[in-house]
């Protein structure tokens, strides 16, 4: 098929273009609203800042139906839940209502004004304004789960692992998947993009990192990787697969997409092709059991 | 659904009667050869050990297929590919034919008589017989894919670090899945099952590991885990899994088996709720690019 040759040329390839190039392949693909028969109610505001908006899709109201919110990455300091012509994230929040869920898309404030953990704390502002809100669209507030990609699943990370702030409780969701995230700052690996976000300090790292906290979580985790991801985020997923092994004695829930990009995990859903999607609804189905 | 509920209730257990419960629960699903319109060849001699026996399952002849040959597991020390009447290991047959390929299933010797790399030495064997006899059952002597399961992926992953003796070229095969394998042994586990293939001299046990060539392969591997092993066989799949970030950058071809116990894996093959089969398909048609 074209596009997986496409992807393959282009590798691991990390640039603006190669972001482009992937969001052209997939556009033609992907899910829109009305293709769905979701209902969008956009830039709804969980908090006081700009990028505090998420957007709600849902369809006829029922009985409630699970939460999928999803958050996007970007690299610490961009990226967006996209508009109502973008064809990205529409297509996330409308292969959720076709999935029976509600869906969620939001934005975060970025480094490098809001630096570590602005992100955290802002999933854990949506988490709460979701439970006070969501149910008048359909939605179960106690079967929410979190979606992130890439900085979006740092920022996951990081709420679950309790460095959003306030709670030290057990985050009030039901399960999260995490796709090509980027779970703890790197002190081997100079990379700008971390430290815009996690800072230079060093000696700051390990209680940054949310490794051993996703190791040790009770909430269901599945974690994907893909093909074509670059090292460093394979090598991400082997510190948390090492340490869940470890701490529990069993590997975590993996998903690895053959013939993907770090870019194309999220932008597929929805789409024919989709091979994220099932693994999405099964985790979100099991948090009715 | 029942069959799943049952799973999870033995968990983990790891004894002759989780085995026999397992596979009490797959064979009223288990695919024939009958129905898949297998024609089979059994106990051809590979070599001269009354255990050097395969079974060949092949459709009408025509273009030569891709050729997929599953070994057993067993602890080292048991395990058959199953005669004529018995569900297992023919669904694995059955489903090979069905799916477009030429099956084997084989066995091997068995410790305490014939230890490391015994084993190794039989799949290579096994492989050679192939290449010479495999071309008048329809199958492909230059795709050939090994399925290992357990004991019998311990065994593929010796033949691809060539373990078993005579080649020190890259192994003659297009690909391999390895399931639930234990890849090295471990100095810091007392296991009698493992003393007993790989001996009692913990001094060998880094020359016996697959894990560095597992890391280096160029042959695509597969690897499963399920959900209900033994936290020793994550371990062992959390080694390969660092390794091979560490030496390729990326990660290993990983297939989380939900809902699965150590021995279900392979007995799942072809039956309606196969969720293996579709992504050794994949493994194996890629061997055709």
């Amino acid at each position: 098929m074209e596009i997986w040759q496409q992807l393959r040329a282009m590798g691991e390839e990390f640039t603006p273009t190669s972001i482009q190039a992937t969001h052209k392949l997939f556009a033609p693909l992907a899910l829109t609203p009305a293709q769905a028969g979701a209902v969008v109610q956009r830039n709804l505001a969980y908090g006081a800042d700009p990028r505090h908006r998420l957007d709600v899709f849902h369809g006829p109201l029922a009985a409630p139906r699970p939460v999928v919110v999803f958050v996007h990455g970007g690299g610490f300091v961009g990226g967006d839940k996209g508009g109502a012509d973008a064809p990205f994230y529409n297509n996330v929040g409308a292969w959720a209502v076709r999935s029976g869920f509600v869906g969620v898309t939001m934005t975060y404030r970025l480094a490098p004004s809001a630096v570590w953990p602005a992100g955290a704390t802002d999933v854990g502002a949506a988490v709460g304004w979701l439970q006070a809100n969501i149910a008048r669209f359909g939605g179960d507030a106690t079967r929410i789960v979190l979606v992130g990609q890439s900085a979006g699943a740092t920022h996951v990370a990081g709420y679950l692992a309790g460095h959003g702030g306030t709670s030290d409780a057990r985050p009030e969701v039901m399960a999260a998947a995490l796709l090509s995230g980027f779970y703890e700052p790197d002190a081997f690996h100079v990379d700008p993009m971390q430290e815009t976000y996690f800072g230079s300090d060093r000696g700051r790292y390990p209680a940054q990192s949310t490794v051993l906290a996703l190791a040790a979580s009770t909430v269901p985790c599945l974690f994907t990787i893909s093909e074509f991801d670059l090292p460093l985020f394979h090598a991400q997923l082997a510190a948390v697969f090492a340490a869940r092994v470890a701490m529990r004695g069993r590997s975590p829930q993996l998903l690895y997409l053959h013939g993907h990009n770090h870019f194309s995990s999220s932008l597929q859903l929805g789409s024919a092709i989709d091979s994220l999607g099932p693994a999405l609804v099964s985790l979100a189905q099991a948090t009715q059991g």
